[in-house]
């Protein structure tokens, strides 16, 4: 008993400070989702095990927490199954239940149960935890949130234009300078199509992603080693020695792109959506850049990356279009567009950046000293008035030593005490002091509504 | 594939009208628990499964959802020990971790982890959802929430007098008449004592507690079941047959308890808390109720819980004054008082009450409809300026067929659309349609705002 607890690895406890921060996050973009017209909904925690096996790839099945079945889980297993059986099959058959362990599949399979009520375009928003029993280590947990938001059941730009204006909002309401690259999965497929080699997408993406790191002769040599031939990575060249930025790339796509209608087809939505973004007032640099690849399996047009302007800290933020959402749970054909919102990767660039707000307007404003019960009932009623008042306010509730009860508000940083003695109640006053000038004023219940509302 | 997709027994989706109802909810609740200057923290929602057992009862331990080991997890046991050892205990060898069952355990751990963090009085709020494998039925689920609020390492009755104030402001936030149900632990042991059976006290509550259903030779018939003898029960007689409201309840007690310490303790404490309540400007009914016995071996003063005036669903908020909160966890002497809120069941009574408001304010205000690419082009920057503004609004992002974008705004119930065509471009302004009325007005786009902004 005397062994001090502990929480299982790769999970966080979340203190007042830091759940003032994450509100701050989870607020923010809440708003925004709702001022775009979205919706929230909101899925188990648990998901029957036959909706998640098999969606994520053989890695992703065993990052899985499954849920031990309830009673004897084992009652229906021969001895010889339970003890020839690999855990990883026996695990499924006596955990019925898992952890969702993305808020994708759980919308998916959402939107195909509840198919009648919902009324296409949906655009929908979700924000909750996620867990995956992958290896804890720096800025990876085991339970962490996920901040979705999609529109399904329509194939405008419009819906692209949208992500992009919620991002720029989202991060400019932080006060966070962004980078929002775009690219799109068709232009990819044209490059491949037009070097003579379609079926060699993802390998191609890959390689061009090197560049950087591995130049020209790495790239060339690995695209060789993956079966390009000559021809191919010859044609490839000039695309690799590209330079300039967006308007200069798509304009040499434009030429490069000629002999794909795919190709062409990727340039199209991608000069029509930088149309949509001139025309709104984006703020955030947008670029162009041909090796985003996330998600390439998934994705099937537009493809959203944010990064960070001033952190390096990888991806913030990012999605894509996708065109066959529910196909897994047996709905074919809808479509949609959607981005996540990584908050706990925010949240360590604004504190890294020292970007959060001073303080919550909710949190303690003012506190009553605690003299003694003739003076406490004095107060109830006006720290009643104050509270009815939008003004959060406390009551020290033990009448104990001066100091230990400023030290509480020194604590708590709460900025102002009002003292109320005998010779207050007597005046019908309230001493209001401010803790970080030590200044005093005495002012009567509806002043100290009046100057604590107007207090920064 | 074909088959539909379904989510565990006793879990539920929420679509977007019932978040809705759910959001009012919790954003009363928080609001009203921040203007107290109560502080929010978070705990993930698996703990280690030692954290857990033995904390709520052999029948507690049963419902507890256990998470099966990632990895190889029979890999340290025999063939012998899997099928010989019951599947119980077998669970617990295979499972290091479970599902949190409530908020309370949790917390206990949070306070002896964090010791060194926290300033006492420590005022924290948490509204997380929690498991348990209850068979379900009406009204209980297997993963609900719940919004809990304590103060802990401070033995003052201000402390209640808090808990009936933020009980009073939620309930009159949400448009509920309730009853708040106030008793105190010392009381029931006064009785015992001063009745000569004092280790009978929770045998001589439960009875008492039956005393409507079963009668006064009932109760008296189940005391001397218990081992009451004629002596006890014969001086208890009085007390059942105590009449009148909390006045004259607590006057018959006076004498009642004159014999007893603990009695006259417990009276006084009832005394001065309904003194505070009467300072404070508290609304709704207080009704003192010796029979009120909620989590009798965990209270160990005030007890307190609210029923609903109006509908007829049982507790949908409660709690009391505990000693000793971190015992389990090896710190002693850590005291509270709190209260837990039933978001499920308050739902429940909004909702039969009709009590939900009408809309939320940020629900979408506005549809533009959707004439081409042209008119779009006109409507981006408008929309991002209603929406600058705050107001929710959205455009039909396909240009499909007039009477299928106003379906869509019927569907979402959203009160206006605007129409902008050759016309409203070449004037600069925007119609504007009310759904309910049928009335057009023109508009430019500041116009626009402002109509948005006073529209009910």
């Amino acid at each position: 008993m005397a062994e001090t607890p502990s929480i299982p690895k790769g999970t966080r406890d979340f203190s007042p400070l830091e759940m003032a921060g994450r509100n701050h996050i989870f607020d923010t973009i809440r708003t925004i989702f709702k001022v775009h017209g979205f919706l929230p909904i909101e899925t188990p925690a648990m998901e029957n095990l036959s909706s998640l096996l098999g969606k994520y790839g053989d890695e992703g099945d065993k990052l899985l927490f499954k849920i031990l079945n309830s009673g004897d889980f084992k009652a229906k297993l021969s001895p010889d199954e339970l003890t020839k059986i690999p855990a990883p099959r026996l695990g499924t058959m006596i955990s019925g239940k898992g952890l969702r362990y993305d808020l994708t599949v759980p919308f998916a399979r959402y939107v195909v149960q509840h198919l009648n009520e919902i009324s296409f375009p949906f655009k929908r928003y979700q924000v909750q935890p996620v867990w995956r029993a992958d290896r804890p280590q720096r800025g990876r947990y085991r339970e962490f949130y996920q901040c979705d938001v999609d529109v399904i059941g329509s194939n405008s730009l419009l819906n692209e234009l949208e992500m992009i204006q919620i991002i720029d909002e989202v991060f400019d309401a932080l006060g966070l300078k962004v980078v929002i690259k775009l690219n799109n999965r068709k232009l990819l497929a044209g490059v491949s199509e037009v070097i003579g080699a379609p079926e060699k997408m993802t390998d191609i993406t890959v390689a061009i992603d090197k560049l950087e790191k591995i130049g020209m002769e790495g790239v060339m040599a690995e695209l060789k080693q993956k079966g390009l031939n000559g021809d191919s990575t010859g044609k490839l060249k000039p695309l690799l020695e590209m330079e300039g930025g967006t308007g200069e790339k798509l304009a040499f796509l434009e030429g490069f792109l000629q002999g794909s209608a795919t190709g062409r087809a990727g340039l199209g939505e991608v000069n029509t959506l930088l149309e949509y973004t001139g025309a709104a007032s984006v703020t955030a640099e947008i670029e162009f850049d041909l090796t985003l690849a996330r998600g390439l399996n998934y994705y099937t047009g537009s493809i959203i990356e944010v990064k960070s302007a001033e952190a390096d800290i990888g991806s913030i933020c990012g999605g894509g279009r996708y065109d066959d959402l529910t196909g897994i749970f047996g709905l074919e054909g809808v479509s949609g567009v959607g981005v996540s919102f990584g908050a706990d990767r925010i949240y360590d660039v604004l504190l890294q950046l020292e970007r959060f707000p001073e303080r919550g307007a909710l949190d303690t404003r003012l506190l009553f000293v605690n003299f003694g019960d003739t003076e406490v009932k004095h107060i109830i009623p006006i720290l009643d008035h104050l509270r009815k008042s939008g003004i959060a306010s406390e009551l020290y509730p033990d009448q104990v030593k001066m100091k230990k009860q400023m030290n509480y508000a020194n604590n708590r940083k709460i900025p102002f005490v009002a003292l109320v003695g005998a010779e207050e109640i007597r005046e019908g006053v309230v001493t209001l002091k401010e803790m970080e000038s030590g200044q005093q004023e005495r002012l009567t219940p509806d002043q100290l509504v009046a100057r604590l509302s107007s207090a920064k």
